[in-house]
């Protein structure tokens, strides 16, 4: 598979998308983790798309029905949850809004792993976003793998994640040093991003965040997701080169992401 | 109806406010949503009060009698926890512990329609804060409006929050441009405030977070709950001059509040 | 009993845990309330540690399982909460996991007050931290406090501590102005923190997040407990110094306790 890996195409990508979200400022309905509601919530408002967050099975199939993308993460899954996640995914099927997935800590317990199993049994995924081990664990090739920690990307990974977006035929999407976006057809890479965003909590989850309001777009599902990914990306070093640490990294990101421009991509 | 909309007076319901938060120190009891936890203790702390979460059946009533105020807000509302706000607003109802009301997506799923019509039904609201949209929906009025973004007021849609107010009891706070609080007897207008706090998740339960505060302090409600408004956008407007984005915004604006006095009402 | 009160010993016992978590890097999984998720997950990262929160009683126990450390924070309490706690716990108890609990709220409530009593009989305790009037309350004595807020500890209190600490073989640590902890032979006064960090939400469990991390590395546990707490309460100094309110404070306080090291022990 060729691999788009120009910076230029990845930019003008997220350029693109972060102009339609001002215009359309879709509604991007999360099912998300304890930990980074307030979070993902903030990212969403700042690339100019409205988030919500209707949790209960009792209206969430409901609230997802009339949203531009429905986003699921499994970070403190249960199985009242995972109902509620199912109903809204099938709400969000019929009405062709698209599903992202975020698989956080697939593998690492029966739970999860079922959850994530069940999730793409039951609901046509249109994105995936991991890390590698996240993914590989998706892909049934979790053997593989230890942790939720990823080394470097190989060659024979990716032909795992293209294999997988074939099958599925859902784009998948992994982030690390280097993000690897794949539909089976075309993939990016995605170089931008900076490591301390390792070390804050949710930064994973934002990115899923992202993903969703450049989903909720319509238009090319792989490019929006490298769209979304080079913008979240940008916004990180931005917020980087003027944090001290992790703790003022995160005002600093959101505020990167709300102001983000072509400046933002230049070397 | 007259409607006060004198800068000085507000600042001096405020001030009042603030000084009385300092001296008793109530306990508010929030059941709320997933999303604002953090952010809406740390407002009721800047503001000198003690926030207390007892979202359990369990125990939710038990700490309303104790509290100085209770808050419910349904933004994940789900059934389980609509129990535990109804047990809890009838505790408070009985010790005469006023009970604010925050309706987040009112009209948006059946869920929460319902939920704050059992709410409104079946516990005395002393506070009812939301925006335009939220509010009309309450006053099953809701026909009228799209979504739960408001433009600015006009008298038709004052005259219905006057006569909520006069037909419930409760205080009704609408958040905007210009808030707009009334008992249906006397009116506030609000003035202070940003734009960038629509940009930021929570800034409207923030509010009513303020409000809790404020109407913990007994005195006349509709003054109380007027200070607290003009106190919480004044802080927003301090925070918006040192913000570059909504992320620093969110830190600036926790440090106005704590630290707000007269001069935090200059043009 | 001796009570070692040195700055200088309770800063190489917090720079050896801080050297070691950055080598050792041990997941810790929390099952904690629903205001501090994000604050405590940033904690432990910033000290060099792996988070995890799984919450649901179907994964809690696989998880603490394979954890360096289990927290158990009872601040939001729910009686489901409660039955994950337990199994989690035991499971923690079997492979030698060590169990550091956060009685939040203890006895101001029935629900809290059973809560604690069934995990201190069901579950044993390496670690007890709260404030002076959660532990009496642990400890029985709860007839002489009121509320949460403790003013300085007196050398009665001290010895409940003291015995509380024989009589289940956990350290307490109890938090106020001066940390007290003890393991009922050996003792430490530790006198870093800031008032500030009174101010912000969250900082009690923070510092219950600190202590999880440096008791995951083994070693003489009311050491590690009171490495964590200088650690914690120096880097809250460095913090409020460059804050200008309990908002800015967050942000700065993450940034000091990722980058740590001899010279926030300086007087």
């Amino acid at each position: 598979m060729e691999v788009c890996s120009d910076r230029r195409v990845a930019a003008s990508l997220a350029l693109e998308g972060l102009e339609a979200l001002k215009r359309a400022r879709p509604l991007i309905h999360h099912i998300t983790n304890d930990v980074v509601t307030n979070f993902t919530a903030n990212v969403t408002l700042c690339l100019g798309a409205a988030p919500v967050m209707a949790p209960s099975v009792e209206e969430s199939a409901e609230m997802a029905a009339m949203a531009g993308c429905l986003l699921l993460n499994i970070g403190t899954i249960s199985p009242i949850q995972l109902d509620s996640m199912l109903a809204a995914g099938r709400s969000a099927n019929e009405r062709g809004v698209p599903v992202v997935l975020d698989p956080v800590g697939a593998g690492a317990t029966a739970l999860r792993s079922s959850a994530v199993f069940r999730l793409m049994e039951s609901v046509r995924i249109s994105v995936l976003r991991g890390n590698a081990g996240e993914v590989l664990q998706c892909a049934g090739a979790g053997g593989r793998v230890r942790g939720v920690d990823s080394a470097e990307l190989g060659e024979p990974d990716r032909r795992i994640f293209d294999e997988l977006a074939g099958a599925t035929g859902a784009v998948v999407a992994v982030t690390g040093a280097v993000d690897y976006v794949t539909d089976g057809h075309a993939a990016f890479e995605i170089p931008f991003g900076h490591p301390l965003m390792g070390r804050v909590t949710g930064t994973g989850c934002g990115a899923t965040a992202a993903v969703a309001c450049f989903a909720a777009l319509g238009g090319r599902l792989v490019e929006r997701t490298a769209g979304a990914l080079a913008a979240y990306g940008a916004a990180g070093s931005i917020a980087a080169r003027r944090a001290e640490g992790p703790g003022t990294f995160v005002p600093f990101f959101l505020d990167a992401l709300a102001s983000l421009d072509e400046t933002g991509f230049e070397a």
